[in-house]
């Protein structure tokens, strides 16, 4: 009998995520009902809005109890089926959590071609971060042609697709990151116009050189000074699109909001929230559509894997919350 | 030769403006230029508005430079005409400034009926708060019939206006106010569905058990904390209109962000800032539309109007600082 190695919620964090926040069972791996499937996960997805489902109550989704299994997307291979879609060898991705094997409704999988990108580009280009730039950038940032659009944490899973978009769209882009590495990956291999690293630069300062015409669209990951910095940097009718703060979430203190917010009023402009399951319904066009950038070598994908299986998942959430990570973060579950 | 008293602007305020910021000049009154007309001030519009444009730098428009007469819209009679549309009698309203005669551009000029509504209503409710009010809510708000809108400084010159449109669209009504006797005014004459009270409830609170499915369309003129409570109580996909942020215009301090600005992506909400001025192509149609309503009753406009000419003036600013105005504030600069 196949061990399932499960990572769960053993204390809502406070700060950062720390080893006595989890507990980690062990349980068979069970058969998969009518209509689903067992999988066993070989890459799990590291996403800042792991953070906010740790926490008690809901935010736009309700948080992980005590005792569950921590939420998490991931990639795998199916090994058991009971739904005539899926047979075994069939690679997926899902909500499989944080553990070695998912036994899920065959509904909630999505069967990806591993043929035309590995399983870790599926669970985040061309997986939830990947959509959620594509929605977050065209349906409420709105860029036009020629516009300046800026994006922060802009080497990450959704910020360097966003760029690429934003590239495609013919728009000038502005990526802001942490450190030279990062900046000048996102102007030599994203197409980015320009790029600030945030851990030197006076942004502010930086975005207003960069931006002489001021922001159009400005795709906020991070929340905190940067975001009050683009605030300050505005053009008339600018979209701010809200898609993230991680900078805030592991805050104990109270959330910094942004002290420049009226320059919506001044520019005419405005701030909106987007959550990418809103968007469900046309997942798999926007898929179709990134695929084909992908195998033209329109849309690249950088991962940063980190080895040595669930028992290495707490230390892959801090290198995501330091901002260590320089791309897609993925933890290896297994090896095949 | 008739004398202009003025009101001239000698020092940008640091916090509440005070007498020393001001200088006080007397000039001939001037003939009008071809196409020009003299209007005589007989009322002065009090606005938040008035504090930015007070300060250095631009914020929608131009600051007010030192040694200027302060702007401010006005109410008066044509005193001298050398444009064609324009008798010696009529009733006009403007930006005539804080002066007691002003010689403009006749274009800039828009002519009232005085037996409808008297020029104090001219400048308030049928005036530019009205007419903020109108777009910001209708445009920016879109309010649905049986949704919830909830207004901040709720009996005000643009407050008032918001409450009552939104009631004439089938809205459910919440007015935030100070103090007892303008929470009843709000809920008995304006036809708000509840009232809050912010200088003895607990606001968020206070807007849970009101708006128990959540707040549709928040219309914020105050920013602060008022802004942060109505944040949190956001309902999906809500909208928050920016139009002022009286609570912070005098602060000293650098300006308070809404801490709880992550409610819009929680509920895919958007904040959007406006200035009414992006609508004048519509001014005609939106006042006429207004002042049918007012003159059916559906629309109602209370005046808080202080006596003693321009000497009040900055006496004025600090009673609409402080909230202490119950109604539209006027300055009446001549009897007649």
């Amino acid at each position: 009998m196949t061990t399932n190695h499960q990572i769960r919620l053993a204390a809502h964090p406070v700060g950062l995520p720390k080893p006595s926040d989890w507990t980690h069972t062990d349980e068979p791996v069970g058969d998969p009902a009518e209509g689903h499937v067992t999988v066993k996960v070989l890459v799990l997805s590291l996403d800042p809005a792991m953070r906010g489902w740790m926490n008690e109550g809901r935010s736009y989704v309700p948080g992980v109890k005590l005792g569950e299994v921590m939420r998490g997307l991931g990639g795998g291979r199916v090994v058991a089926s009971k739904h005539p879609d899926f047979a075994v060898g069939d690679q997926v991705t899902g909500l499989f959590g944080v553990q070695e094997y998912a036994t899920v409704d065959a509904r909630m999988c999505t069967k990806v071609d591993t043929k035309l990108a590995p399983l870790s580009v599926w669970i985040g280009t061309l997986g939830m971060p990947g959509l959620t730039a594509y929605f977050g950038l065209l349906d409420i940032g709105k860029p036009e042609p020629g516009q300046t659009v800026v994006v922060s944490a802009a080497s990450g899973a959704v910020g360097s697709v966003v760029g690429q978009i934003a590239n495609l769209k013919g728009c000038r882009t502005v990526g802001i990151a942490g450190g030279p590495d990062k900046c000048k990956y996102l102007v030599d291999e994203l197409g980015y116009t320009a790029a600030i690293d945030y851990k030197s630069a006076d942004v502010r300062k930086a975005l207003k050189d960069s931006c002489p015409k001021g922001i159009d669209v400005y795709f906020d990951n991070v929340g905190g000074d940067i975001l009050d910095a683009a605030l300050a940097v505005l053009a008339r009718n600018a979209r701010v699109v809200i898609c993230g703060a991680i900078s805030q979430y592991n805050a104990t203190s109270a959330m910094k909001g942004p002290a420049n917010y009226m320059s919506l009023l001044v520019n005419r402009a405005s701030m909106t929230g987007m959550v990418v399951m809103d968007y469900m319904a046309r997942y798999a066009s926007a898929t179709h559509e990134m695929a084909s950038w992908y195998a033209a070598g329109k849309l690249k994908s950088r991962e940063d894997i980190v080895e040595g299986g669930l028992a290495n998942f707490n230390d892959a959430l801090l290198k995501l919350f330091r901002g260590d990570n320089f791309g897609k973060l993925v933890l290896r579950v297994a090896a095949d």
